[in-house]
């Protein structure tokens, strides 16, 4: 029983590594841009294929009939985000799109999985560092084959904070978001960060070169696999409202303890999201 | 003649990867960390000992009494910034210290070389990622060996804009760099980014990752070989005014084009701050 999805887990891990270099490769050719909700959400042919390719493979595999799948481009064609109690994949296949787009160094496969809707594992790969993360529910976080830990810092005024400008540009959200940054920065704390990826800004949480991350508006699918890195890594999830962390709601602050995170979220001043598994 | 800086300029590479090499030692270790100006602007052992591995080097390999110094370090520790016309070397022996302590993965060599307060080149290692950037007047920017070229982008909206929030934590100074930042990220941008260090976002911006890289209150070896290396990849410097670049002004945007310059010049608010080479 201890070992119960190993190899699904193995098999995530090679999937990612394989997706990985499809996208690195698709880098260096030239990229044709489609706009997705807004200027600013860009998303490529190669979000569309390396999806394909992740779910066709773990389909293959696994069997059609018995596995689920949330994968950031077939919701965003409609397709609905329905979290069940069955075995399920939850998929970004290019997290970082934009940085993708325009060759910034931070570019990441996603892909987590989860069983009557509590996380197993979780698996990012930074394809442009070539930097796999991985992490299994009660067997530890590691990035390539070195286990990782959260950082050790309790002083807030010791850390180093990220966060996002998201791809919304509506201007009460742009505010709340710049306010909550400044009010972190003035704490004071060592600096603000941002690599453009939710899925790797975890793992910077997770391997301890970043106290904490949070935001709101980010999705399930860019998060998932982080989720259960940064747990096995020693750190915490929480609710941007210091409730409990809620996979679905599109909010989180991820932290290496809980002294940092209830300080971060002291200073968040919070705004509304439609959920990830809202009725459309 | 066309030659000329040509050993001074291999031996800087050479100089660059060695400190890198120290650097990313030292990473591995404990690092003892010292507070300079004020608490987030940390200064390691690293640092200095880095610093004096440089200097030592190029004296002992070009002469002591012909070529002069201007390195972070000295600087700090009240060394007068003085820029005349003789040979002059720019040194940051570690940027990003902030990163460096925290294992954030950015941190970078930066070393320059002016002649008549010309700068002739730039070495700029990346020395977690393990990228060489180097550019010498005339000869193009580099990459390791292979040559780089800024982003062709001239649409704003196509853009990913850096800066920094800096290390100076004052109000009025604060307000003013988020202010900018919202007004930019509104225009609308793709995104904002920062490394958070100087020489890197300039590598960025040479080699097409990002449009531009503009931050007031950044000082002379932060950015002097990133300077070189953005021009040689075809990019321009300006002030924040849209004036003349002042290497000493500690004001800079660095872009891709002037179309792109001019739009994030227009947002730019502008706060005082004391020269590098200001009489103390």
């Amino acid at each position: 029983m201890c070992d119960q999805w190993k190899e699904e887990f193995e098999y995530a891990v090679q999937v990612a590594r394989a997706a990985g270099a499809v996208i690195r490769k698709a880098g260096e050719c030239e990229i044709k841009v489609q706009t997705k909700s807004c200027a600013v959400d860009l998303v490529t042919q190669t979000d569309d294929r390396v999806e394909k390719i992740i779910i066709g493979s773990l389909k293959e595999q696994f069997g059609e009939g018995t596995h689920c799948f949330i994968g950031e481009e077939s919701v965003s064609k409609g397709k609905p985000c329905v979290f069940t109690d069955k075995p399920t994949w939850i998929i970004d296949p290019v997290d970082g799109t934009t940085n993708f787009v325009h060759g910034f160094p931070f570019v990441a496969v996603s892909i987590a999985f989860a069983v009557n809707k509590k996380l197993e594992f979780g698996v990012v790969y930074s394809c442009i560092e070539d930097k796999m993360y991985k992490a299994r529910k009660g067997h530890g976080a590691f990035c390539d084959d070195e286990q990782i830990q959260v950082s050790d810092v309790k002083d807030i005024n010791k850390s180093i904070i990220i966060s996002e400008h998201g791809t919304d540009r509506s201007p009460e959200k742009v505010s709340k978001i710049f306010s909550t940054m400044q009010k972190i920065l003035r704490i004071p704390v060592h600096g603000l960060r941002g690599s453009g990826t939710a899925a790797t800004n975890m793992c910077l949480v997770a391997c301890g070169a970043s106290e904490a991350f949070f935001e709101i508006g980010i999705h399930c699918w860019d998060i998932a696999a982080g989720v259960v890195i940064v747990r096995e890594a020693g750190g915490i999830l929480l609710d941007v409202d210091g409730g409990e962390f809620d996979l679905m709601s599109r909010r989180m602050v991820s932290a290496n303890n809980k002294t940092i995170a209830d300080r971060i979220i002291k200073e968040i001043e919070i705004f509304e999201v439609v959920r990830d598994d809202a009725e459309i």
